[in-house]
């Protein structure tokens, strides 16, 4: 299993309108595409990946929202779709636990330090210092990104209390999606012996 | 100058809702994604690329559509917006020169082939069983993307009139935003040397 967490610090806690996911939503967009890179092949999903939203903004933060591949529906890769199922799943009375909302889509209250006691694995933490992803090997991966804020200092001090690697993707930085379109790219490589 | 060519062979040629990217415009959602990949790092435009979209759906096909990024503006990452640029390019009555509709965002009535032939240049073609795009060189390049539904007979025609080379991003069939990022990344990669 392949299980990535970003982090939306704006990102509202409420049901909001599917029409302005930027602005409103609270860069809502920015986690939507995260959902499209971390999930979609070109005529299937990755089945074998997990991942976990934290939604940060106003009214009721924080907020957990983990998407299945091996069980997800009812999604197509446009920002809409997947912001539909996560609003779906904020008009949920989310609890300590997790409730599905949607086939493959669950929430839960919590915040990162929460998720991270529960998955408990080693970090693979993205940022743009880190050591080049190539020549990395991947094992049951667990990668953290941050939204257009980064992540900030009390965060990496709750990634810091797990077994971690810092790694980058390249040379400039780019958008959180992005970064995952390339993890997968290596991912499958290594995969296929390529 | 790098150059991205995407077919989107559903894309309508009129004035869309944006509240229905994937159906009712045409599966435009493709495009306004590969805009974005093409165009976008973490805060800051990638200035020496151009998009180019074909569109070739309905009512009025085919039309081109070019995003430049030394001049774009009121462009941010999110669908809609690309999405929003795109639609006010159609409100345009297209000729068969470039119109510019917003700035650095230009229409014209065209097709695939016309395209080429102004651009005039040696073409890389992205096809599942290319060549690696690992140790590959690119000057100047100019890249062509199908959108889900490939790239037609007809079109892989005219793609050989010219010098051409079919390259791979990787061991898997990915969406071609996704292929657009992988490329990108290689680029970075060879002009800082790592």
């Amino acid at each position: 299993m392949k299980d990535f967490i970003i982090i939306g610090h704006k990102a509202v806690t409420a049901p909001f309108s599917l029409n302005d996911l930027p602005g409103a939503a609270g860069r809502m967009d920015i986690l939507c595409r995260c959902v499209n890179a971390a999930l979609f092949l070109s005529h299937d999903l990755r089945r074998d990946v997990r991942v976990y939203l934290v939604l940060k903004g106003e009214p009721a933060p924080p907020k957990l929202i983990c998407f299945n591949g091996a069980e997800v529906r009812y999604l197509s890769p446009d920002e809409r779709s997947a912001a539909s199922l996560i609003k779906k799943a904020l008009e949920k009375n989310a609890q300590d636990f997790w409730t599905e909302s949607m086939p493959g889509v669950s929430i839960r209250k919590g915040e990162l330090g929460d998720l991270l006691s529960e998955l408990n694995r080693k970090i693979t933490y993205l940022r743009e210092d880190g050591e080049d992803v190539r020549g990395k090997s991947f094992e049951e991966p667990l990668f953290v990104l941050g939204d257009h804020l980064g992540v900030t200092d009390d965060e990496e001090k709750l990634i810091e209390a797990y077994k971690n690697e810092i790694v980058s993707v390249g040379p400039i930085s780019l958008h959180a999606d992005h970064c995952i379109v390339i993890l997968h790219n290596e991912m499958d490589r290594l995969e296929k012996h390529i």
